[in-house]
């Protein structure tokens, strides 16, 4: 067997169909997707919890939860946020396009925006192109994850088959992040769709702890953007419900390791990234305490640095737990190991063999764990080394 | 008048002599340093809030305020910070050496140190210099200056002679900065030596309520350092007392003047910066609200990126002010400036001439406005670009 050419396909679930193409927004890559299931479906959604929050995520969290969604519309290039009434107008002209294209309501499509802020959004030019995109939607996932990109170097979409009591159902995620990672209570760009049946306070409960766990355990570079968004869509074409206690368990366990994958593939793909940073803390005294703890390392430029160099220098994870507003007397019992070298416990350096260390640092995934010996409370948290490259990206973005 | 070679000299109060020369920690660069006054004098001090402290840090905590101080010896290479126990020794036979030469008590000598975190201090070489170090006492601040440098690339020192009802004084000020920059109650390490007598209490809460307003207010990276201190020492030397209210308030002006001049020289001088950036938010609710707004814009690595790039890309500012946690009522009224053309007011963009502003940010200061309209409570923050330099130092300190 001789892989053809292009990406591996995702596929959807039953009755959800996507597309993606070039508006000239953007000069060459695509720049408009549109997701759209063929019956009404369930929409939930987590948003940034940015005071200046674009104008498609006001639109969308006024939306939501809703039962008769058809479609969710992305454009990148131009983030509509801080765009003023302006932006509210625009927004809703894009949605109008693609209710008028589907024959649906307007309260009935989704949008979402990603690129610089400030920035207009050149409306006559989104609205040319949704004709086309309704007309080439396709049965996989790769042309909309690709139309939703800014500076991701990769596509980024991960598809499961799971077994439920009544039969099998499939759930699909997509997601773009990058650069302005660093999600609070929401996340960048994220869209899981499953043909399961679910009812939506139990979908919207699922999705907030799911995303606490992953996607706001990501970070690239402590920015919180005015974007984020992750929506999940369930149009139950499958036929299976998702009712009794163990098929949701099911159902959130596979929700959880999609958005995990999706977290990480961000992380992994941050700006100028060439390493995934995996910061595990354990036994802490409470959840806050763990989930602090683990974030504040991913955004810790020493440390992304030091990572990036290969360089052994752990004293900046220490300086960098310190620095955060966590309990004294938790601090100086903690055990720390990287790459499963212990290398600090109890307030004193452990005896290492550095050059070992420099080694096991060249690895393309950096694990650091943190054993706080103080309770059962555990989180993980997700980043990426800062190379010179995030500064050349972030440095000429607008221009 | 042809100015000779080396560095202007930076004279130190009566009373005052340092000097500064290589152990052998550092290869080349003069790594130790020692101030001292002629006789016992008043010494306060402010220190970092992470909770792994050095242990000079611990030490010199437990010290003041003190009116017996004689001496600090600063080390330049290894920090004493994360070193346990024998950290704590190694800190105390340091001072135990300067105490020997002086014949004073060890209780009279201070002691900083800087440098990787981690690493236990190489005490005999530091010991073994002290004799020296207390032969070549001089009237100047260099070549303690120079001493206590890491990555930075010029020494930082700050004299003025200012005139009280019953006399003259002197103060003079040294830091050194460069990474790991985010003071939290403290700093860096910052010495402000004067000749006029004052009273422990009184010296006390002016270097709080100064250090609030200056070296709290810079940021490098955002990191929080285990070394942070700043220093006064007043040996009364010149004779005269500041005593009456008048003479107070000009003696924490001129406090507050050297203090933002050796913060501003920190944040100038930051790892890889190629511009000072001075955020200032006035019309602010309270105190809190204008220091948070103005010191998320300097550690924002989008910003600072953009900055460096000379990126008119202002839409970062705008989402780095709504991801802190401010009330959203004040910053949707808020009014932006850079480099004092109007950018955005109220939620909504202005029509501004974006080849001018690019023009505009070539400059080597960027001056970033915002006008809350919302009370009379305002703030400073100073912070540097973020280039590539950066992460080329960073990546490879250690090693």
């Amino acid at each position: 067997m001789i892989p053809g050419p292009g990406i591996a396909r995702t596929p959807l679930p039953e009755g959800f169909l996507a597309s993606g193409l070039n508006s000239g927004v953007r000069r060459y890559r695509p720049d408009v997707g549109l997701l759209v299931s063929e019956v009404p479906c369930l929409g939930v959604g987590v948003f940034t919890r940015n005071t200046f929050k674009a104008a498609p995520v006001r639109y969308c969290e006024s939306l939501l939860p809703s039962n008769r969604i058809r479609a969710i519309i992305t454009n990148s290039g131009q983030a509509n946020a801080a765009t003023g009434e302006r932006g509210e107008r625009t927004n809703i002209q894009m949605v109008q396009a693609v209710a008028d294209a589907l024959g649906c309501l307007p309260s009935q499509v989704l949008a979402a925006s990603t690129g610089p802020i400030g920035v207009q959004l050149e409306i006559e030019k989104i609205i040319a192109v949704v004709p086309e995109l309704v007309a080439r939607q396709g049965k996989s996932a790769e042309s909309f994850a690709l139309a939703i990109l800014t500076t991701d170097l990769v596509p980024k979409t991960v598809s499961t088959v799971l077994e439920l009591s009544h039969g099998s159902i499939r759930i699909t995620g997509i997601c773009k992040g990058s650069g302005m990672i660093h999600p609070h209570m929401a996340t960048m760009l994220g869209y899981i769709v499953t043909d399961a049946g679910i009812e939506s306070a139990v979908a919207e409960g699922m999705l907030r702890s799911v995303t606490d766990r992953t996607f706001n355990m990501i970070s690239v570079d402590g920015e919180s953007s005015t974007n984020d968004c992750v929506f999940l869509l369930a149009n139950g074409a499958s036929g299976v419900q998702v009712e009794n206690a163990e098929d949701k368990a099911k159902f959130e366990n596979a929700l959880f390791h999609v958005s995990a994958v999706l977290a990480q593939s961000i992380a992994r793909d941050g700006e100028g990234a060439t390493k995934l940073l995996e910061v595990r803390v354990t036994g802490a005294p409470d959840i806050r305490f763990a989930r602090t703890a683990a974030r504040s390392l991913v955004v810790s430029p020493l440390v992304k640095t030091a990572m990036h160099g290969g360089d052994p220098n752990w004293g900046r994870i220490v300086a960098r737990l310190g620095g955060e507003e966590l309990p004294r007397e938790i601090l100086e019992l903690l055990k720390l190991k990287i790459q499963d070298v212990a290398i600090f416990d109890s307030g004193a350096p452990l005896d290492i063999d550095l050059e070992r260390l420099r080694l096991l640092l060249r690895e393309d995934t950096i694990r650091i764990a943190i054993d706080c010996k103080s309770g059962e409370h555990e989180a993980t948290a997700w980043g990426c080394d800062l190379s010179k490259k995030y500064v050349e990206i972030n440095a000429e973005y607008l221009t």
